[in-house]
């Protein structure tokens, strides 16, 4: 890391040079399945009050938001508490515009020059470049040859590094594996006081059955952030709503680095609409829990390598050319996504059209392979 | 600047502790003249427009949004282009989640450890905050007694510190002062190659007639970034959309640090619909101009020190307490700000009735205290 301006115009910092915008391809093709999107939109009647939603906010445009969202604080606080036996009070919770900023967030307040973040990997792409985006010192430690966390290894690591943060998350991506359920506890304990320990739920709700939430141990240990988002499950992916529950303190630590009504009014009115329709919005997670144990049982009858997965996701593989093959799909109208280990590819879990869609194209692309 | 962990709980950064969240007192109070918001609502016609373009968007609220918004860009870059002889094309246009996410973006990708930002101070006080949470060094020069910019002395400053970004607000706020016309010249040239200079437009549209854009000046200096923002002129304030006009390698050197989809599908509509009926919400800027320049004459009549305003809001004292007059006004249900330097005010304009108000609770919290 330099300040240098030497060397090429514009003078952006060096490690910067070079570097691809983060992010998927965006193709207009009939079967989407490569950002983890829920496929099932809103109903006519949600839509209708988010339209009244935004009107109303619209109303008074011309006025700042509410810099401290209290009411959709409130809101999904009491969300929140249906997954927490000692219940969510809104000072535990903190929301952005999308659960990267959120990310950013906590980075900015906990991160930092001098300070290290620790993940797993293979893990979310994002997560190295919120460290290098706030210049906190990023460490990968290894998962297992199946992608479930070591646990021993990784407490090794976090007694070694003595991260500030540690990024955990639950279900994993690429890969949809759950963390073993005494991780947080564990890693918690070794992180201390001086480090938070990050529990990224973004695919949480599609956990399978008796897999438990970090939320469960919000009580028991102060440094435990837990975030969810309305991206996934919440079918939500174009509001851009994250959100975390921790300690009022760490909330009020991350206060101090927001930019000022990062919320806007409208993304206020429409999440606080979108809230109100949760249980119809969420309606769809069983379907997709199934078709998603389906998918990962006829990959597997087909002889693929598979990750077990507890999100709306499936990581598969392996093989010798995996550009080749999602080239083959993108051919038939199919869009997942190259990412994770060399050799496997994800894929996400839409409707059961889309899916049949997916498994006929795989079968001839893998025909045509033979 | 350190990455200790050392001493105390939440571990967040040491430079943070204690800090208060930025932000003026969010007051319920009759007349708010305190945030500089444009106190004209949108037209019923216009919240129409934004709740269809709401409801259509919310349609398809489980994709994520455009990333490249490129609709949106579009439309700003026609709007930018009035003000720009040469034209603007959307190449040269970026937005984000009001103009202080654009600001910590260029921050982050332009600034950072080991690079330094300046400004001339008194200036916008959230500049040092962006400063601090990229990590980039700041250093503030002076203005003038009569808070203009000393050219001269601004040079000098420039070629000692070798900044990578200067922020120069115009109309400077809270003073409300524009920069004399040859400074973007002057301060480009010497920013040099290793640099970028900022010219800071929210308040852009409420300059006195006369008085140039920095847009004008896009095709001279490659090095320039003029921002802009919905929130004051465009009376969008609630809809939190900031934007700016550079060089198209600025703007890709900021898609790099961009947090993936940071614009929501819901924010690009809105935004849109909102540019839609931009002679409509800009239609009271020649309004607010006259009560502006109305308001700077009554406060000198008043025997107040003034400074000239090319903004919608206006700095006025001096007073050996202001708190007390600040209160004073408060009290009497007109908030304004308590800022800038000590012993002065600022007041934002309003409609003429809260102006109205304002003056009438003045005079009388200054007979009360004569």
């Amino acid at each position: 890391m330099t300040g240098s301006t030497g060397g090429g115009w514009p003078p952006m910092r060096e490690e910067l040079r070079g570097i691809e915008p983060y992010g998927a391809p965006q193709l207009d093709v009939p079967v989407q399945l490569n950002v983890n999107e829920n496929p099932y939109g809103p109903s006519e009647a949600c839509v209708a009050d988010i339209a009244a939603a935004a009107a109303a906010a619209a109303g008074t445009l011309n006025r700042y938001p509410d810099r401290e969202f209290v009411a959709l604080r409130e809101a999904l606080a009491a969300y929140l508490s249906k997954d927490t036996p000692a219940g969510i009070v809104p000072e535990q919770v903190w929301a952005a515009n999308g659960s990267n900023e959120v990310m950013l967030q906590l980075l900015q307040a906990f991160g930092g020059p001098g300070r290290t973040a620790v993940s797993f990997a293979p893990t979310y792409s994002m997560y190295p470049e919120y460290a290098r985006d706030t210049n906190t010192r990023w460490v990968a430690g290894r998962r297992a040859e199946d992608f479930a966390l070591d646990l021993d290894a990784a407490r090794d690591l976090v007694k070694t590094e003595q991260p500030s943060v540690i990024l955990l998350p639950s279900p994993n991506n690429p890969t949809g594996t759950a963390l073993p359920p005494e991780a947080v506890g564990v890693l918690c304990e070794a992180a201390g006081d001086d480090g938070i320990v990050v529990v990224d739920e973004a695919y949480g709700e599609f956990r399978r059955t008796g897999v438990p939430s970090a939320l469960e141990l919000l009580a028991s240990y102060r440094n435990l952030v837990v975030t969810r988002t309305m991206s996934k499950a919440f079918a939500g992916a174009g509001l851009r709503l994250g959100y975390l529950a921790a300690a009022p303190e760490i909330c009020d630590a991350i206060r101090v680095v927001r930019l000022p009504y990062h919320l806007s009014a409208v993304t206020q009115a429409v999440a606080l609409a979108a809230l109100g329709h949760a249980p119809e919005l969420l309606g769809k997670v069983d379907d997709l829990r199934r078709e998603r144990d389906a998918l990962v049982d006829w990959l597997r009858a087909e002889a693929y390598d598979v990750a077990d997965s507890d999100a709306n996701f499936v990581l598969f593989g392996r093989f010798a050319d995996r550009h080749a093959v999602w080239q083959g799909l993108l051919d038939q109208g199919v869009l997942i996504r190259e990412t994770g280990p060399e050799g496997w590819l994800r894929v996400s879990v839409g409707t059961p059209d889309e899916m049949a869609a997916f498994r006929a194209a795989l079968t001839d692309v893998n025909g045509e392979r033979a």
